[in-house]
C-alpha cells in the first residue's frame, strides 16, 4: 500500500491520483495543505509541494509529479500509460509539459489564486483583470487540445496516456473553479466526457472543498 | 546529425546542450530568440519555447527539455545519465524538477528579466526589490545543493547525472548574470568547478551574449 499526500484542488496531485488509479496501484490518500508548511511534510519534500508518494513505512519517498509518474511507469508494467516507443513517449511527455507548465501558468494558478486562495484563505476580492486574461487563455488551450484531437484519437497519440491524464487533471481543477465554458468546444467536451466516465475519475469528481461550490455541470457526464 | 534550436542564456537549452555533449550526440546548434515568435519556429514548437531538437530533415521534432532528455536517455545507451534503478532515477528526476521549477522561478527567471531582458531588450532599469529577493533565494538554493552534496557524491546520487547537468545549466546562467556570490559556498564551488572542467561545458562558457558581460570569474575553473 502506497500513501499519497495530496491537496484535492492541486492539479499535480490529481494527475498522480488518476494515474495510480488507472494502474490499480493501491493508494491511501492523505490530505495536505502544502501552504501550511508542516515540518513533517517538509521533511518528506523540502520543496514543500504536493504530491508526495511514500511507502507505508515512509522509507521510500517520491516527490515531484513527473518523477512519481515515471517511477510507476517503470515499476508497474500493467496498463502502460506512455505509448510504445521513444518517439511516442516524447510526444506524451511534451503534451504533459504543455499542461503542467503552460496551461498551469496561464490558467490554473490564476484560478487557484483568485477563486480559491483569495476566497477561502485571504478573503480578498478576486483580481478581475487576471481572471479575464485566464479566461482568454483557456480558449486558446481548448483550441489547441481540439487541434490535437483532430489529428489523433487521444492527446498523446493513438492510445489513452498520461497526456490525457495530465490534461484532464488540470482541466478538472479549472472546471471546478468555474473557469471553462464548454459551449463552443464540442470536441474537447467529447474527450473530457470520455475521461469523466472512467472509474479512476469518479471519486475525484464527487469530492468537494469546503467553501467552494463547483458549477452544476462539474460532475455530470453529460454537460 | 541532430539540430538544436537554442538560446544561449536559456537554462533549458543549456541543459539539453550539455547532456547531448556528454552523450556524444552530434548536434548542430541553431540560435533562436524565442520571444520573436518566428512562424517557422512556432511550427516546430507551438509552445514557442527553446529548446527544440529536430532531425536534419526535421521529420522528427522533439520539444520540452525533459521530453528531449528522456528521449536521448532511452535511445542512446552510451553514457547513461539517469542512475541505474527506478528509485535512483526518481531522485535524479526530483532534483532536475527542483532546478527547472523552483530555482528557475525564484532566481533564474528574475535575473533573466531584470539583467537580460530589461537591459538589452526594453532598456528599463532593473527592479531592485525583485533582484534582492532573487539573491536571497540563491543562498537558500546553494545551501540545499550543499546539503545534498554532504550526503552523496553528486546531486542525484553516487554518479554524475542529469541532476548535475540541470543544476549546472541553471546555475551557469545566473552566474553569467552576476547573481552568485561563491565566497561562502565552498562545497557548491568544488562541485561547480568539477563540472566546469568537463569538455561538455567548455564551449558553453566561452560564449558571450552581445551587450551582456559576465563577471570575471565566470569562465575560470579556479574562481
Amino acid at each position: 500500500m502506497w500513501r499519497l499526500y495530496h491537496y484535492s484542488l492541486c492539479p499535480f496531485s490529481r494527475k498522480v491520483r488518476l494515474a495510480l488509479a488507472e494502474k490499480s496501484v493501491p493508494t491511501e490518500l492523505v490530505g495536505e495543505h502544502p501552504w501550511e508548511g508542516r515540518d513533517a511534510f517538509l521533511a518528506l519534500n523540502p520543496a514543500g509541494q504536493t504530491p508526495v508518494v511514500t511507502s507505508a513505512s515512509e522509507d521510500v519517498v517520491l516527490a515531484d509529479s513527473t518523477a512519481i509518474l515515471e517511477y510507476f511507469e517503470e515499476t508497474v508494467r500493467d496498463s502502460p500509460l506512455m505509448g510504445s516507443g521513444p518517439l511516442e513517449r516524447a510526444e506524451v511527455r511534451r503534451v504533459i509539459a504543455w499542461f503542467d507548465q503552460k496551461f498551469f501558468a496561464e490558467v490554473g494558478v490564476i484560478l487557484l489564486q483568485e477563486r480559491m486562495w483569495h476566497r477561502i484563505i485571504t478573503r480578498q476580492p478576486p483580481n478581475t483583470t487576471l481572471l479575464r486574461q485566464a479566461h482568454q487563455a483557456v480558449e486558446g488551450h481548448l483550441d489547441y487540445l481540439e487541434y490535437l484531437l483532430d489529428h489523433r484519437r487521444w492527446l498523446g497519440g493513438s492510445t489513452f496516456s498520461l497526456a490525457d491524464i495530465a490534461a484532464a487533471a488540470h482541466v478538472s481543477v479549472v472546471d471546478y473553479l468555474g473557469g471553462i465554458d464548454w459551449k463552443t468546444h464540442d470536441l474537447a467536451k467529447q474527450w473530457y466526457s470520455a475521461i469523466k466516465s472512467r472509474p479512476s475519475f469518479r471519486p475525484l469528481l464527487t469530492e468537494r472543498t469546503a467553501g467552494l461550490v463547483p458549477p452544476n455541470h462539474y460532475d455530470k457526464l453529460d454537460f
